[in-house]
This record gives C-alpha cells, sequence and structure tokens, in this order.
C-alpha cells in the first residue's frame, strides 16, 4: 500500500479509566481535479493512489468514455502544495464528443452522491442497460469470500477507515482490490482498471463491497456490465429494483457463512423468491 | 418509525448448509427533488420521513437560507406515483436572494459527494466559520452514548442498512435522532430541525454519527455551529484538518467504553496532543 494513503497522527485515547496519548494511524483524504482537454469536469475527495483508474472509472460511469481508445493521453500532476488539488488531465481522442451541455445538466442538480442528478426514477432505469450474460456462480465459492478479502484490506486494517470494493471474474479469484474513503471512489478504480485492461464492459464476475449496497452502486455495477454485486451491508430498497431492471443478482449480508439473494438468485441456480 | 422507511421483501437466505425463504426488512431509498420558487435546485435520494428538515438543512448547508424567517412557505408534495420523485416545493421570503450562478458553480464540480464542488481546500478552509464557544464535555457522559443510541436507531435494528445522525445540547442528553440511507441526509436532517427550532447556528452541543467522519460531515457540523463531532468510526486526514481549522472537537471510534480524540482536546478538559 502505498505511503500516501495513510498518515499517523497523535490522539488522545479516552476510556472510563482515564486518558492516553497514542499514535493512530488514519485514512488519507485528498482532493483530486480531473479535467478534459483542459476543462475542470470535476473535483473528488479520495484516497490518493490509482488516480488513473478512477479518472478512467469516473469517466465511463459518467458515459464520456466507452474504451481506452477515446483517451489519448492521461496525465496526473500532483499539487505543488498541500492546498490545491491533485489533478488528472485526460485528453480524448480526435473524434471523441464531450456533451458538455449533457454533463453540465448531469451534474446541475446533485447533492450528496453522484446519483442524484440522474435521480429521476424513470430516467435511471432508461438509462440502465440489462446484464445479460449466462454467468452462473456456485454460492459456497461466494460465502468464503469475507475471510479472504479482509486479509486483502490492508489500508482498513490500519485505519478503520477506507471502504473497499473486489473484483472477480469467471473464476470467481478475486483478482482486484481498491480502497478509498470513498465507497463510490473504491467501485469507480474498479471499473476504471477494467476499462484500463479492454474489459469494460465486462460481461462477467462479481463486484464485492465491503459496505452497504445503495442505488448508486449498482448503477455502476450495470454500466461495467458485471452481472453480480455482493455486498457485505444491506442493500436499499431502490438498490433492489434497479438490479432487478438491470437482469443483476444483487447479494447482501455476504459475512459470517451466509448471504441473503435479493434478485437474480437463478445465477446461483435457483430461483428468486 | 413511519411505515414508508422501511418495506419487507421476500429473499433467499444462503448458507453453507443449504437456503431457505425468509421475509427481510429493507430500509427505503427514494428520490425527493427541492424546488426554490418553482426552480428545480437538486434532487437526492433520502428515506422518507423528515423531508421538511432535510430540504432545509440541505438550503442551509448550501448557506441558501440561514434562518427560518427567510422561508415565505415549504410544502411537501408526494409523489403521484412510483416512478416520479417526491419534491418539497420552498417559497423564500421577499427579499432572500439565490445566487443561482454560485450554486450552479457548486454543483457543477460535484460528483460522489456533496463536498466535492467546493473542494479546493483553499476555499473549503475559506467558507469554515470558527465554532468559538466555551461548550465543554465531560468524557464519562459521551462513553455511555454507543448504548444509549443504539437502542433508538429503530431503523436499523429493522435493516441494518440506515446511518443516523444525534444532537445533544448542553445537557449531553439526545435530544434528536434521524435515520436516512444518506448518512449526509441524516446530518442534513438534524441541522434543518435546529434551523426549525430557531437554534441555528446553534453554538453549543455534540452532533454523534454512526458511521465515519468525512470532511463534508465536519463541513456540516461547523456551519450548523455545532461545536464538537463524535463519531462511531474513524475519521479521514481531511476531517481532522477542516476540524481543526474550525476550532471543533473532533472524536472518533466512539464505542464500547472508549474514544479517540483528534481536534479540541480543550473541550474535554485536557489538551490535544
Amino acid at each position: 500500500m502505498p505511503a500516501d494513503q495513510v498518515t499517523t497522527r497523535r490522539v488522545l485515547r479516552v476510556t472510563r479509566d482515564g486518558a492516553s496519548v497514542l499514535d493512530d494511524a488514519l485514512a488519507v483524504e485528498r482532493a483530486l481535479e480531473i479535467r478534459i482537454d483542459g476543462q475542470p469536469l470535476v473535483v473528488t475527495l479520495r484516497t490518493p493512489g490509482h488516480d488513473r483508474e478512477l479518472a478512467l472509472g469516473f469517466l465511463a460511469a459518467e458515459s464520456v468514455v466507452r474504451s481506452l481508445a477515446e483517451v489519448r493521453e492521461l496525465v496526473e500532476c500532483p499539487a505543488a502544495c498541500a492546498d490545491e488539488p491533485d489533478r488528472v488531465d485526460v485528453s480524448l481522442a480526435p473524434g471523441t464528443p464531450v456533451d458538455w451541455a449533457r454533463l453540465e445538466r448531469h451534474f446541475a442538480a446533485t447533492s450528496a452522491c453522484g446519483l442524484c442528478g440522474r435521480a429521476h426514477l424513470e430516467s435511471l432505469r432508461a438509462g440502465l442497460v440489462p446484464v445479460d450474460s449466462g454467468f452462473r456462480v456456485a454460492s459456497p465459492a461466494l460465502l468464503s469470500w469475507p475471510e479472504r478479502l479482509r486479509l486483502a484490506q490492508a489500508g482498513f486494517a490500519r485505519t478503520g477507515g477506507l471502504h473497499a470494493a473486489a473484483f472477480a471474474g469467471a473464476d470467481l479469484v478475486p483478482e482486484l482490490l481498491r480502497e478509498d474513503v470513498g465507497r463510490h471512489n473504491a467501485v469507480d478504480k474498479i471499473a476504471g482498471a477494467l476499462l484500463d485492461q479492454g474489459r469494460y464492459p465486462v460481461g462477467v464476475g462479481v463486484l464485492w463491497v465491503s459496505g452497504r449496497a445503495g442505488a448508486e452502486i449498482v448503477l455502476k455495477a450495470a454500466r461495467a456490465g458485471i452481472p453480480m454485486l455482493a455486498a457485505v451491508g444491506a442493500p436499499s430498497s431502490l438498490a433492489v429494483e434497479l438490479a432487478e431492471a438491470a437482469r443483476m443478482t444483487l447479494i447482501g449480508f455476504l459475512r459470517e457463512g451466509r448471504m441473503n439473494v435479493y434478485a437474480g438468485a437463478e445465477r446461483l441456480g435457483t430461483d428468486t423468491p
């Protein structure tokens, strides 16, 4: 894990028995600006590391790029001082149009999460591309994931403050794991890694997230063509509705040797109740 | 708890020993549009309930309103059908200016969280109003909060999928608790409740959150004039920096009879290490 993902700080530990001073590890949260052809698109707060993947995944989720061929160059520019954001400059390939008016409409109505600008359910559902693959999974392979992935979450182990996302392809062996203070960022980093490898949309596999499954995570997975989303935490009602609309499999509470299947149980060789 | 905050769904529970069908409670996530004087400002995904407070708290966090006197009328309009967002129509008092250009600039650069539009650290810090009250707390009173507040989280108990925020004034007795699928929404509902009671900015008290303390939560607390933020989870590095700049007390990992103090320990009668 890169050193700039975790920082150490002297803190006061208080218990009923008194107080003591100790060094605590904190997850780093810093601003990153993404520019397209010199024009600022977005500033996001993220944990440094895999910024290229974060930018690619964000642009793919926003339908700005659909493949690596549409990216002419991507340059990472660390900030010169602590008070400025880091920057990723993306140049698009000639002939790749950017619909700035559409992006501005998107962002114009956005608040506490990236989804909100598109939040009329009708348009949400209209934008969903059903993930229609023959991908199938045997349940026992999934039930062992929590223990395996916990070992891989180096940042969480040190700070308790990082979300994680992971991806496994058809062989169900987790091959990508990314951590970030922002859970949506962790998913963007996975999607960006797939795009970077020429595998977007990917069509098979499982996206695992360390927290809850909200509507936006389902949308990002659907856009990346990932047929199955498995969350350690709870799904929301809208997440289940969108997963059904996208013909995805949605699993929640994957921990302690069990899981709940909320949609698409046929991929596990059974019927959805 | 209102019935529309939780919905029930038939799911498949899978363990290593086999599968069974059961009814599971899900946190409801639905779109809410906030309009000002007829013009759409934002669509957010939230758990229904306390929509008035959510709208007021959101508008206060965005500096659109500073007191209830600036709100002429607020009307809640439930959607006529499931595919449309619910709506809150806010009419501002005559003479309350709305700087739409500024709001558009805010939102123009917003992605995965509401903070991002303002994410240049310099402007973040410039917008911070130091919370400079003589508010002091005895540690033991805080250490008992986790157990007390867990009992009050009715939605979490049923779904495992709701974040919570709570507020206690000078007497340290939790007086407000709000739940939402979005942790920023839960904080906005608290801030909106304070505004609704004519107590914004409030100047004393503790904001408690059930999850982690990121930068945006610190900013919302600072704007509401709450001198102390206590989180069950970890703070990020930027959250600590912003809390220091706002002269707030920031507590993390408040659970199991202990807590870590990251900034402003003087309010607990000791020095910050």
